[in-house]
């Protein structure tokens, strides 16, 4: 990645290294520091203040509120692996499985409120509207999340609900990120805006490209297994596209393998790939993530500072879609 | 109840009855809907509300914090009852036995952000405080269900951390929403602590009483069976307060009635009361009632306003200590 990223990443790691979580009662705040302390990307807090700094904004006043958009997405994935059962996130054991489920659900809560903290110390002035964006993207997250349980055992979810989904459940978390640190950078109405539309579109490309890596990813660079996804039957974007573009024979196939229950995985992975294959899936979310790209990269056109100083940023758009895990 | 009371009571009632919670996806709002509608005394509100009636504030101002103050107050009910494995809540299937358990965690979150919702409404120029404010109670409320979950299977619980637990669990919500009332009337720092003092105090004597009632309730008026904390082991001031009384012999046949599993419910209700009765524990708990009521009264006593417009809150924490259900 590029030296921005890296110098913010940085800066966001050195700071999750010092919260003090060693309170009592320690069982509320131990798996607090051990979700925070795993890791991952970083992308929305980075982002966050990525926004700030290209309204020429002091980063410095925006690293508690990058902080409680990186607590509130750690708590957001505390809490799914507990509706999903997951027992394994970034090669490490969940918090309900290595605690357990009450453990979970009250350190995620109090994550949550923690996450409140850090907003609530960014600049007086800007809190309102701070505040604002905050809610509105906590809610929709919860929402997505919703749908996205809703939808698992629904055959007939469309592309168009799909996209929906995945907006809420992902994509306005990145973007209210970066709205928020426009924001706190002084940028007006306008720009705010633009900065938002940017951060859903880039969101939306991040998610097809998941999506697309679980069934075309290098097994060796993706870091997951390959066709996990499938084998659980997973709504991707993949999935519900084939579903829509399938005939009588091919649907009937997917459904087939829904049903299944006992199956060699491999095989269901190479049934269901000979299928997208057969229906030209992979072009088809390629295209449709290029189709986020460059909606991303004409609201960017559209923020009102200088052309060179958004360059970072279009090229982290251009590697979100290209990254290979 | 007095007038003043039972007009903000109704008032809040409303607010709720008219709160559009029928939104998609309906599995993430119809559980809110629910456990918001099944109602209870809205102390928390209510308080809200008389704390800035006290210092000629517009209530109509504070509405929506009130509000904010009971949505969290439910949402803390809501993944309480999930964690205590509760099936009935004031006299209602509780959200996880209605639905399932990941409706219960979803909508909790959805609920906790609704709350900060309506906090952010209040007038900005306040906003940082009561958010301040808002923030400690709701972390501090995680922490005493915590405390509360590591004390279920501790059988030496002493009296100071006991009411240190429900001082974070129950006490500060009430103390914390007086301090909103007051802030939003444009009361100052001193004022403002004295409230929160107050409500602290008569939140402490309320849960004391709630203690009491379990086990020398009036059963028609209490509107709960007699003796369920006795029944389950919960440590109440009751329990703690006969464990550090207790001699050698009377300690040995409370911890022995803990390890029964098979027993008759009455005849448990039975020995236990009668080791309070021997302790004399329902006198201290009175008198330990009687003191937080005494200290609030002089927290009370010490806010800067023409004294008889204080007699409704001085009821309200006689009444609290007082009641029967």
């Amino acid at each position: 990645m590029i030296s921005k990223y890296k110098l913010f990443q940085e800066r966001i790691e050195k700071e999750i290294k010092i919260l003090d979580f060693f309170t009592e009662p320690k069982r509320l705040y131990e798996p607090i520091d051990y979700i925070l302390s795993i890791g991952g990307k970083r992308l929305r807090p980075v982002l966050l203040l990525m926004g700030c700094d290209l309204f020429h904004g002091d980063i410095e006043k925006a690293i508690e509120a990058a902080i409680g958009v990186e607590v509130f997405h750690n708590f957001t994935l505390l809490h799914d692996d507990v509706m999903d059962n997951a027992s394994i996130r970034r090669n490490r054991t969940t918090v309900h499985t290595k605690w357990d489920i009450n453990t979970a659900i009250l350190s995620g809560d109090a994550m949550a409120i923690k996450a409140y903290e850090f907003i609530a110390k960014c600049e007086t002035k800007y809190l309102k509207q701070v505040l604002g964006v905050f809610n509105r993207f906590a809610l929709q997250v919860c929402e997505g999340q919703q749908f996205d349980m809703d939808y698992e055992n629904k055959n007939d979810v469309s592309v168009k609900q799909y996209l929906n989904m995945i907006r809420l459940k992902t994509a306005v978390l990145i973007a209210g990120g970066l709205n928020i640190g426009a924001i706190l950078a002084g940028a007006d109405e306008k720009n705010c805006y633009h900065m938002h539309r940017f951060g859903e579109n880039i969101g939306m490309a991040f998610q097809l490209q998941d999506d697309y890596l679980d069934v075309y990813g290098d097994v060796d660079k993706f870091g997951k297994q390959i066709g996990g996804d499938i084998i659980s039957n997973k709504k991707t974007f993949l999935l519900v596209s084939a579903i829509e573009n399938a005939g009588n024979e091919e649907r009937e196939e997917l459904l087939n393998w829904f049903s299944e229950t006992d199956f060699d995985p491999q095989e269901k992975i190479q049934s269901i790939t000979g299928i997208y294959n057969q229906l030209n899936i992979g072009e088809k979310t390629k295209s449709k993530m290029e189709e986020y790209l460059r909606l991303a990269l004409l609201d960017l056109n559209k923020v009102d500072v200088l052309n060179n100083t958004k360059t970072e940023l279009e090229e982290i758009a251009w590697n979100l879609t290209k990254r290979l895990s």
